[in-house]
């Protein structure tokens, strides 16, 4: 039997998605879910959607929920404290096309990595200097790496992701979706999603 | 020692706000909190947050999302299928009234009532035939209720619950709000918030 799978799509400027990214790998494992990480871009989502923003820039009581919200979780969670960047929202693009472009091993490292750069340490990876870093401190030749990330080919390939993902049905991030298109949209779903994938659908609520 | 409370605003079109209606009174009893039902109407507030609707109606993958998402927690939950309205979003001012007039030994059971009518039975609350049956099925003399709900004097208190939750820095349902001001929105925060108040507000995490 095939070995379940979870497809989960993150973008770095989302606080949620790096809550579940610092978590999904544990999680899934115990489940023996296998995960596939699918880093995508949320603001050409967001623009045919209609929102100017994400939601939590535009409407000011939602976005200072979220930050409180987030750092309650990471206390929940055991996690450091919440960096809120003063620098929010970022452009995530060059992270986004390193972690595409990084292979299936060492793309959930670069992706925690890149994630706790931010969040936990309150450090810009829009800029290069500091994606390079994170990049060192994983071991990969840096350069080479952001190289292979900024070709047309891999240019492209992000964006066939953002259209695979809005092909998929994602409004948001993250989002998680089983083996039988089921679709989990937050962070606060991650759990009922890796247990709906390890029981092959069994779980699924019948459609309403 | 003062007994720990907390705030649970609700708005009766809400389907969050339902899940959480039917499973807060227990939890709170289990963790010795005493719960104060607050029901509101979002509208204005939505209103003055600059949505046309509710983002459940603006944005159509989200509202398809919303009811997946509470038909599988309802399933989780052990609660009867969600019915989906097909009159949704509805005019909630009656049956927010009645709620808000009625006192506090009798506003759970109606706004219980009141939710499993639209929710899990598919009827629509803002008939006021409808929110009669529900009345009368808890035993009131449901056209006195609804005459003492639809005084000046109760239109303009509902008004003022509004103006209340918007002051509290209410922006969606259900929200919940500790004797320390910590508030907590949304159906996924409701066990957080309850152990936040039972403990005395000493699991709150430290101010990000």
């Amino acid at each position: 039997m095939r070995r379940p799978s979870l497809d989960f799509y993150y973008e770095f400027s989302s606080p949620y998605s790096y809550l579940s990214a610092v978590r999904i790998g544990p999680l899934a494992e115990a489940a023996g879910v296998h995960v596939t990480w699918k880093p995508f871009l949320l603001g050409p989502i967001f623009a045919e959607l209609g929102y100017s923003s994400s939601p939590f820039v535009d409407v000011p009581l939602k976005g200072e929920h979220m930050w409180r919200d987030v750092q309650r979780l990471a206390v929940h969670y055991g996690l450091p404290d919440v960096v809120r960047p003063d620098f929010f929202p970022l452009n995530t693009l060059l992270a986004a096309r390193v972690a595409l472009h990084l292979n299936d091993a060492s793309r959930p490292g670069f992706t925690v990595a890149a994630f706790k750069a931010l969040f936990a340490k309150g450090r810009d990876i829009s800029d290069r200097e500091v994606v390079r870093q994170v990049l060192a401190g994983l071991g990969h030749y840096c350069d080479h790496v952001i190289d292979a990330a900024e070709t047309a080919e891999n240019k492209a390939a992000l964006k066939a992701r953002v259209e695979e993902a809005r092909a998929a049905g994602v409004f948001g991030a993250p989002t998680f979706i089983t083996d039988d298109g089921e679709l989990f949209w937050g962070n606060d779903r991650l759990e009922m999603a890796i247990a709906h994938a390890a029981a092959g659908g069994a779980t699924a609520a019948k459609a309403s």
